[in-house]
């Protein structure tokens, strides 16, 4: 019975750093969308101290002492409780891995840098952010270190870890090597045939705040959402957030523009779904919580890019938009819409980037990141070596480091590990939607008619319910017949960008 | 140096549980009025999550070690520090006189009759909550012995004692005695006199919420509300709540009434500024709290009792509440509107009664629940206590329980002890009100100009800034020249109900 009770304390101890976290995801989006200026440094410690609380939680001698017994007694658990149990080991590892000195240290360094990073991407000056970009880096670089050593990981691997649980550098090589080798010539291509067709008209506004909430609420309703489990508000950078039962999605309007504020909300809407639809019987342990970054990413960009910037839904969308902005003529037709939305134009920004040209955004920052945490690359070689990435790639050079090196925030907060996984995500969003619509009669049609049910109970069934329960790759295999691949990718680009 | 150490410890310790707080502030606010219905479940775990790591950071044992080592070397400390260390051990005592089982039995006891309160409260049922409410009374008194043990007070001033630190009933008795021997006389008298003036008439409507909104925000700002560090919202009970440096305030609109939201904010102001004005050094430690329940009762009575039911006040307001709302005629005139917020009727509620009659609402509580934890009252006994009591206060027997002895949630949610701080809360505020006007020149005509500086600059002066630095007693003498009583409170309603 000793075992049993083992298992019983991490199951009680982890039920509590999921409040805890719950708590603080709530504190965030307060922060973001609600909280009184005034009132930034309090929240800071609330975050900081509900942090340490988390780590402290995890850390705890009994957790592995817990997991040592239950591990010893696997047998008496049922299969969703051994994976509980593994998700647990997973965190465990991962955060005792590091001294608390250096976890402290490098959160300290972090947001010293983030800060220093919005003057320094303002004013164009990396140079002004590169000593404490190097701290950070230096400080990372020993973090991963650590992890490593506790992990049985490369350094690099370790990182990754941390957001797409055993991701590995050998596979995504693979895999970005396959489109580094594809996508240049497709590109031209896509631009080729793009330049044979109608330039797409921007609908002309102004289109009013509440118009565009009403369509962004209306729409989230279509695909699914609960708003009785979850909210719409407005934040200078959109995300999806929150906690269980408890997501909460944030856009930002503008006047001018429906599309863009409009195309976010979908977007988030797919995470929110993931979250909304996780397994109700593990809610607050790790094996009900989602599998990782690059399952999450594809969860919106299906509903973005697949099926929300398809024909088919623009059919059904498209009515109504003219209905609530009052518009009509050329702009206003599916047709042209469908061209807007679709639209690819290499580009500096990769927030901005259309599904064609976004890899090379992503695979550029993989390469660098490699670089900078296998000691290869200094920081003081960075913009340079941004700069003839982008040129290499796609062709550009950005006319500054606001535009090129300065863009994201990442690095500067300490987000080693995670850029691949949008692409990774990417991937597994086509991979996804092709098996959807291959096992589902009507799915497309359903979209058409503005009916997401087919699709939402597919992808409930395939992924959202099993929470972390399956790895990543189990997830895929058993979603789509097979591992992940670049072919429903690329297949899913030529046929909407060279064909129809 | 040890012993230095110790104080910091503590210091570091209770600025950590400020953090956890200040978090579950935040949290209940957002609950109450921005929260999604279906995440009800998981915000429950959250805070009660939050509450649980707040008990055993405050029951650590090092944090009695590190007392007891700072109190050995108090001579090192500042005065400030003194307190401070003083305010530690009492939440220490308190916290840690109750075992651990008996905190979460109340806790559980509590929550399922509050629940099972509202809906006894609807169909005016008390026998169906009586059993529950029973067990939370023996909950209680369970814990007042274990607190009258550790804290060598009677088990009533030992719960009196959580809510208003050093509070004695044998004080009380003696203050609440005194108004029982005047105010049923009193009451007779102010009843004649009102019954010789014009009856006032209530402004007709409809008033737009949003109106109403932007009169509370424009007034909150004219009291001396910072919206930088706060907010105005709107939930079903009105409160004031948030965390340092956040306070958000709440209030409910009524279309065909603007006047009870509008005071409600008044009051609920009272509160925020005193929030606002505590001692920023010391923002995280107990020192640097609000001083207890009838000092805070006593900003938000000041504030609208006092300073805004006035005459003075309403000379300034009446004008623009009539170009907000586009009122005219009769019910727009000063005198109407002060008769009308100065009007005296014995009700069954307390949260509706005026100045005059509040007090005996609060005072057969006090003497009601203190039977109850002595065990002079058996809960069977409560409803005909209270229809009694009522009948011999204020002449008028409520026609039901859900208007007698069902309308208060205080005690069906465990809060026995926190009645009186009410009552005593309108004494202070008439004693601090009279000593502010008679020291700083020309503080009505302020009011009555809109100029609240002069006001909120004494309370500043003499309360906000002392936060828990003085006890309450120390204060209201080094405030008003003599200790707390009765004279001034009776004088004030004498002067407003009696004479011009």
């Amino acid at each position: 019975m000793a075992e049993v009770t083992a298992y019983a304390n991490l199951e009680r101890q982890f039920a509590r750093l999921s409040d805890v976290n719950g708590a603080a995801g709530i504190l965030h989006w307060d922060a973001a969308t609600m909280m009184p200026e005034g009132a930034a440094e309090a929240r800071g410690d609330q975050l900081a101290t509900l942090a340490a609380i988390g780590h402290d939680m995890t850390t705890d001698p009994r957790v592995a002492e817990w997991i040592a017994e239950a591990e010893a007694a696997a047998g008496a658990l049922s299969d969703w409780q051994r994976a509980n149990l593994r998700e647990m080991k997973r965190s465990y590892v991962h955060a005792a891995a590091v001294p608390g000195h250096l976890v402290e240290a490098l959160s300290r360094a972090c947001s010293s840098c983030e800060m220093t990073w919005r003057a320094a991407r303002k004013a164009s000056d990396f140079k002004a952010v590169a000593p404490k970009l190097k701290l950070v880096l230096d400080l990372t670089r020993e973090t991963a270190q650590a992890k490593a050593e506790a992990l049985g990981l490369t350094p690099y691997d370790a990182l990754l870890d941390q957001y797409e649980p055993d991701g590995r550098a050998e596979d995504i090589d693979l895999l970005f090597g396959d489109l580094e080798s594809v996508l240049p010539n497709l590109l031209g291509e896509v631009m080729e045939v793009q330049a044979r067709r109608p330039r797409p008209v921007l609908p002309k506004g102004p289109f009013p705040i509440e118009k565009q909430r009403e369509v962004g609420v209306g729409f989230m309703q279509t695909l699914g959402f609960d708003f009785a489990r979850g909210r719409l508000d407005v934040s200078a950078h959109p995300f999806c957030g929150g906690a269980t039962d408890d997501v909460r999605l944030t856009t930002r309007y503008e006047d001018d523009d429906f599309s863009r504020a409009l195309m976010g909300v979908l977007h988030e809407t797919g995470h929110a779904l993931y979250e909304l639809g996780l397994p109700a019987d593990w809610r607050r342990q790790p094996v009900g919580q989602a599998r990782g970054m690059s399952v999450h990413e594809s969860q919106s960009l299906l509903m973005e890019m697949l099926a929300c910037r398809s024909r088919a839904f623009l059919t059904w969308a498209t009515p109504r938009l003219r209905q609530t902005f009052g518009g009509s003529g050329p702009a206003w037709e599916v047709e042209n819409l469908y061209r807007l939305y679709t639209r690819v134009q290499p580009d500096f920004i990769r927030v901005d980037a259309d599904e064609v040209t976004y890899p090379a955004h992503v695979i550029l920052r993989y390469h660098l990141e490699r670089a900078m945490i296998d000691g290869a690359l200094q920081i003081d070689d960075l913009p340079g070596a941004w700069n003839d990435g982008l040129q290499r790639m796609l062709g550009i050079t950005p006319p500054d480091d606001a535009r090129g090196v300065l863009q994201d925030i990442h690095w500067y907060d300490g987000a080693f590990g995670y850029f691949p996984t949008y692409t990774l995500g990417a991937m597994t969003a086509a991979q996804l939607f092709r098996a959807a619509c291959g096992e589902v009669d009507g799915l497309l049609d359903g979209i058409a008619g503005g009916d997401f049910r087919p699709l939402l109970g597919w992808l409930r069934e395939n992924v959202h319910r099993h929470g972390s329960h399956l790895t990543t790759p189990e997830l895929i295999v058993r979603a789509t017949g097979e591992s992940l691949g670049t072919k429903a990718f690329i297949d899913h680009l030529r046929g909407r960008y060279l064909e129809d």
